[in-house]
């Protein structure tokens, strides 16, 4: 039985942390088991937003990889690729340019978010109005059937679905319309409850910082701004400390205590609180750091092997470029622009 | 001493003209041998106002070759190249995407007047905005040192400038920036008297035109639509009969005379014009055909050597791509997103 392809990735642009893995990764640990896996690092598309600044992509590929192998997907499951390094993705780009109008990108929610959110109104370039395009790209150049997404996603993809359908009519069944797989994708908050933990926030806990830079970081995290007093009840909701127990934490019975012992408070008989914040706080530092142990471990094994880093990403991305000659001659047929071979 | 590098090139639209003579084969003629010429057929760029009718594009690019060979293009001299088959140059303009921004492109006088030409104010597609980058990516790929344009196309020369200049100023010196090689670039009028011979109207002759279609076309033709007698003085000005006649008749002490005859009109002592306006026509329509007449020839010859078309194209191409991923090369380390190499 032939396996079912899927795309994912992620823009280099650093360490992966917390929210990273509660989002995506440890779901693609599990796809990689039941799917033809590809994940691009799209390192074009953090250049549309960081032109001036490539030196950077280099450093960040290498520490994404280092993570990606640390959590555990298997090079031997999954086909890495770097997206500047496919020029069929640039090829399949220009083409698809033809059938989006500037009036439909620019009604692109993610587009429209992220230039408000940038205040970039009269400096958008044209590689960022074009992004969606490029990602419809990334997506068909591997004919992936299945694209794990958050809901919030679901415009990309059907801006995806736009062209493929759009194409198809124009040109005949050639490419694989993709379809989203909805994953139980969670969304972690910051060490300092904002909604989003985010590398420009500042407020993640990287899988690669080490147990005393987890304890420090737990230890300053935001908790129940209204109990001054750690005798004081306390509220669980919105309160970081305990969505971390919860996503985290193996020992689910000592969440619910912790839980309701922190919603009650209370003094113990020598007049201390019955659960303070540090007392949470210092088991989740020891929950976090049971959990990151193993990848760190991981993690730094395969920082002694620089030379395995890239030969795993240059394989994968020779073996990725395979299926993406194969789409685009498909393409070059449907439009009947493939003159001849270029066999040199 | 080594050459320096032009690149020119043509949408594959259809059979060339007069006017494609008269405006730029005729100086690409003499310059293949004073430069090292890339003859670029744009067929990607006509995929962006033509999208849903690809098929035709195979057939207009050995149009277009019959075309160069038969003026006296040489294979020899010339680096014929099709431009969707160089992936380098989708991959140059996706990184020049980067630089440019939306802005910018909806202020360039070429993309401003074909959206009001054309209409399509609210269908501009992303390939039609970004079409000024693609064709930076054209001029830049091969390094060209000059460009042949005409006074009406500098603004398009100034957006590759701009975008070379940016780019060298972010990454250091890479880039060649292409100047402006002004030509005596003559607009021909079309045979209808309008302001410019185009396929599009409908006013041209081709230049593989048969002697009888040329003589058709050029009987039918507009002169001066005051003169309703040919024994009355008649225009020169604005008058297609003259124009070619300037432009093609070898025999200019002939046109002096015809235009001093012409002006005065009058009767001979047999009471008939002096100088009719089918007088006129049959001696251009001779001079036509005599300068078409080895032209058609050689066309006829090329036209019975298929394959040689397409080897000539797929030669030049490949040809061209050596020189086309020395400057991408170029291009990524200057960026610093050259990680690996990738022979499979």
């Amino acid at each position: 039985m032939t396996q079912k392809r899927i795309l994912t990735g992620d823009r280099p642009t650093g360490k992966l942390h917390l929210g990273h893995y509660v989002g995506t990764l440890q779901n693609r640990v599990k796809l990689q088991y039941d799917y033809e896996t590809y994940i691009l690092i799209a390192d074009a598309q953090a250049l549309t937003d960081n032109f001036a600044t490539p030196e950077r992509l280099k450093a960040n590929i290498r520490e994404v990889m280092l993570d990606y192998l640390a959590v555990g997907l298997d090079p031997n499951r999954c086909c890495f690729v770097v997206q500047s390094m496919v020029p069929e993705i640039a090829e399949l780009t220009i083409l698809y340019m033809n059938l989006v109008t500037t009036a439909r990108l620019e009604r692109n929610p993610t587009v429209k978010d992220e230039i408000r959110h940038k205040g970039m109104d009269s400096t958008v370039t044209a590689g960022f109005l074009c992004y969606p395009v490029s990602q419809a790209a990334d997506i068909t150049i591997f004919g992936a059937h299945c694209v794990p997404v958050g809901a919030d996603q679901a415009p990309m993809l059907e801006q995806t679905q736009e062209i493929v359908d759009r194409f198809n009519y124009l040109y005949g069944e050639t490419l694989v319309r993709p379809e989203p797989l909805y994953s139980n994708y969670r969304r972690l908050i910051g060490i300092d409850g904002q909604a989003k933990m985010s590398k420009s926030l500042g407020n993640a806990i990287y899988l690669s910082d080490d147990a005393a830079t987890v304890s420090r970081k737990v230890m300053n995290m935001f908790t129940d701004p209204n109990r001054i007093h750690g005798t004081e009840p306390g509220q669980i909701e919105d309160n970081p400390v305990f969505t971390y127990h919860d996503a985290f934490n193996p020992n689910q019975e000592r969440v619910a205590q912790l839980k309701e012992l922190y919603r009650h408070g209370g003094v113990t008989p020598e007049g201390k609180p019955i659960l303070g914040d540090v007392q949470v706080k210092r088991e989740l530092s020891t929950v976090l750091n049971q959990f990151l142990e193993p990848i760190r471990e991981k993690r730094a094994k395969f920082e002694q092997e620089e030379d395995y880093i890239w030969d795993v990403l240059q394989k994968g991305t020779v073996r990725a470029r395979i299926r993406a000659q194969e789409v685009m001659d498909g393409v070059r047929s449907a439009m009947k622009i493939r003159y001849f071979r270029l066999s040199s």
